[in-house]
């Protein structure tokens, strides 16, 4: 299979790979969960997986989003999925915008993907396929929507994704 | 929203719906777990989820299958997901390809959705992802792929869908 | 630690080991599930766990219930926990109550420990703590309850235990 | 049945019970998850469950502990059983050694029992057993051991309790 069409899967931390630990009485974000949830899917499209970032979205830098357009700009891939945190996700879209010729679906979680209630796996599957499917261009898919990641914001009083 | 925006669900049984009924020692498909997983998925995207059948896929008749085609041939909405049992998947989906200008989504899963360890709520994540960005066709999303409908098979040996 | 108060824990299958396989559309005891919740439940306190049958409690022959009734009688251990299916679980507590100075528990599952909704790690805790606790003797350890091994029963109708 | 058989279970907080609410991205202690627990064990024997605080153990006050010890001495029931978090535990244990005639098991978790992979539902088992028998006096029933209550400690670092 050409590089291109095999799926680059970036992780970058966020509510999807947070982790409770005791000794701190406090979440963190750990190694992330998503390799896991591609197993649990039994997935043989191929993809690679890559661990960029395991921060919290509200401490992203400008650097590291720079780090993030950056890995996206220079894969072969035309295929990139993005896990994130949902707080600032529409903020890294817009820097994605630019990239020209690939499909890039942001997609993260609401509640972490380690708690027996998640919309984790769903939210994957969703960017899973629509990477796959769409045409070249940024999109979110969160709250069981394929939003255009131009044309979408955060409620945070009501906790979830709207169009715009 | 006009009505053919609206996604219809329809749930037809098959391993995604298993339950374990212990008074006989057995798996038998119950109500459907798929408004179930739709909630935890926090979907704001307006669907609505009709219970069409309960049966295991290879029981399905050939009066159950043209109750499927005739129940997506008449819907007002352009845009059909229905979950199904995975041994019989692809013949319906081919039942379905002479039904124009709608954008049909067949899923379903290997492992039953009340298991811990299942592809149920990521293949439903895809389902309800592809059936919103495809192009009108008949389409499968099994083992983390979207599948055209008249271009897949299911390996039993294997227990996975792969593409032909 | 003497051996005599090592914990012997003896899986036997039933329900609470029962896996589901899409091949065969059907569900089968597999590998015991026991050890993984005994491994998230952190336990120290020093057990081996020795997988003895992979069986419906139903399918139990007098061979297999000599064996367990041997299995119990010669362990140096004087605390044995053992998981069993339900329907005939009664009729082996009877079979090890004339084994002397041993405190032996005998649980299971009314749903697969593999589900996310299920009595098993609930039931495999009480049991841990009776196999401690309790003075020597024999004991079902199911909804909730220590019940005496000579006195109860199974209400099939109400899928639950009952004492009599 | 005599209110003094009915199992009298108060949560009080701790790991056990933390829910993760994103609008704060944080844990928090939420509603007990301990009711859901014993309902997915199919209890059938008599308790009674009254949620008397929602706290981190380290914010327990002298007034909160002494709060705890007077609905222990209290209440009809000889068998009580209270969810607790796990950094203070010990400290209430020993504030309920005073009260005589009464079965007192004190369990919580280190993983929350709303994560997928949590000791949560074994300990309340192992609880839920050793108040029924174990004979009065005060226990800690974590790791896959009941406790002595004065005779049980802590291991921050290690993450688990260990007899003293």
């Amino acid at each position: 299979m050409p590089e291109r069409d095999v799926i680059l899967v970036l992780t970058t931390g966020g509510t999807i790979d947070k982790q409770y630990f005791d000794a701190a009485s406090e979440y963190q974000i750990s190694d992330s969960f998503v390799p896991r949830l591609l197993a649990l899917a039994r997935v043989t499209q191929p993809f690679v997986c890559r661990e960029l970032l395991h921060k919290d979205s509200l401490d992203l830098t400008d650097d590291d989003r720079a780090l993030i357009v950056d890995a996206v700009r220079t894969t072969e891939s035309a295929r990139v999925l993005i896990t994130h945190g949902t707080d600032t996700m529409t903020q890294t879209a817009k820097a994605l915008l630019a990239i020209p010729d690939k499909t890039i679906v942001l997609t993260g979680a609401l509640a972490p993907a380690r708690f027996n209630e998640t919309d984790a796996p769903f939210n994957l599957g969703m960017a899973f396929a629509a990477v796959q499917v769409a045409s070249p261009g940024v999109y979110i898919a969160m709250n069981g929507t394929v939003f255009k990641g131009d044309r979408v914001t955060k409620d945070r009083a009501q906790q979830r994704f709207v169009g715009t």
